[in-house]
């Protein structure tokens, strides 16, 4: 199956089967059938087979997967098998916002996911050399150099609109090819970069249609 | 077509379309055929002809569509013809970065997308009867009479996990059924409700796939 470009939907729901068998007792569940799975990651279990089947074939036809061992293939698609160190550039109300959350979802599970915040970014002076949360909160203009130093891969944009591109720009060149972006800004990237957006405002227009 | 359920990956690509259009201008592009609706949202032109018929036809086959008119339409799709009232609940650092992106948001565009954010709410009593950006924050025990008062029809979650689900059932009880989940935990809702859940943990275990 190598070789076959996964369609981006699929990696995006393989943390949700992740979290799901992570949160499974294996002693008690050693085996999961794809409905099982299905009904408790709230994905039909058609979708969930052909998902896996993008990167080999884990379940047996009638019995159903092994908890274990998906949970450690899932972890090895998504290369969180080793530890990947995220930066943070925008220590706004919402750079807080998420570094108080991850706080919060290290203390609760300290053996963590696999992802490590590592560094926070500002241009504001008054900001920076200081700790957050246990977390160092370096100037905008280190990010070359902390970026390599930090060995970071992922970075979470939360400055804002007009700041986005040039940040951005500073990380790509830098080598940084994941983004998760909060900045209300469409940004262009080179293929083989990914970002991923929350627009609040997009998400509150389709919300409008149910209301 | 009327009577098709419409799946909501569709749903959520409608914002999409409108705030494309919305950014043409349309004296210099009355017209606009699919491909160059695809190429400025960023979705496949088959994708957003086969997006649009579950709710009419709308433009004319090797014409196009006419800009002000499909912008029309899918403001009266989404229900955003007419002013929606959002209330947010939880001002923590989340929630403050949101009620301040709203006015920047406010700020930029006075005529709106239809969406108004009316009222924050807090446990908190030193946050109770103040106003932040302009926005009057009350008591979550307030929450029945003023979505009532207020019409609230759309309510954004920025509580901590362990407070989501009592905040939730109460919105529930008072008519709410469209909800903008931060808090990360899995919510559940009877069928006619919709919410939909951001959670930066998922997002970015995501991301190491791209790594």
């Amino acid at each position: 199956m190598s070789g076959r470009k996964v369609p981006d939907v699929v990696v995006r729901r393989l943390p949700l089967y992740l979290r799901t068998l992570v949160d499974l007792d294996e002693k008690e569940m050693p085996i999961i059938s794809s409905h099982e799975l299905g009904e408790r990651s709230g994905v039909n279990s058609g979708q969930i087979r052909k998902d896996l089947s993008f990167f080999g074939v884990f379940g047996k036809q009638g019995v159903g997967y092994n908890t274990l061992h998906l949970r450690e293939e899932l972890r090895r698609i998504l290369k969180l098998n080793r530890q990947v160190n995220v930066g943070l550039v925008g220590v706004g109300n919402l750079g807080m916002a998420l570094i108080h959350y991850n706080k919060a979802r290290e203390e609760l599970n300290p053996e963590g996911n696999g992802l490590k915040l590592v560094a926070a970014f500002d241009i504001d002076q008054r900001k920076v050399d200081r700790r957050v949360d246990d977390l160092q909160v370096y100037s905008v203009d280190e990010l070359p150099e902390k970026i390599r130093a930090l060995r970071i891969s992922i970075i979470i944009l939360t400055v804002p609109a007009d700041a986005a591109r040039d940040i951005l720009a500073v990380c790509l060149e830098n080598g940084v090819n994941a983004y998760l972006n909060f900045a209300p800004v469409k940004l262009s990237v080179p293929p083989h970069v990914r970002i991923h957006s929350t627009d609040v405002t997009l998400e509150l227009e389709s919300l409008a249609y149910y209301h």
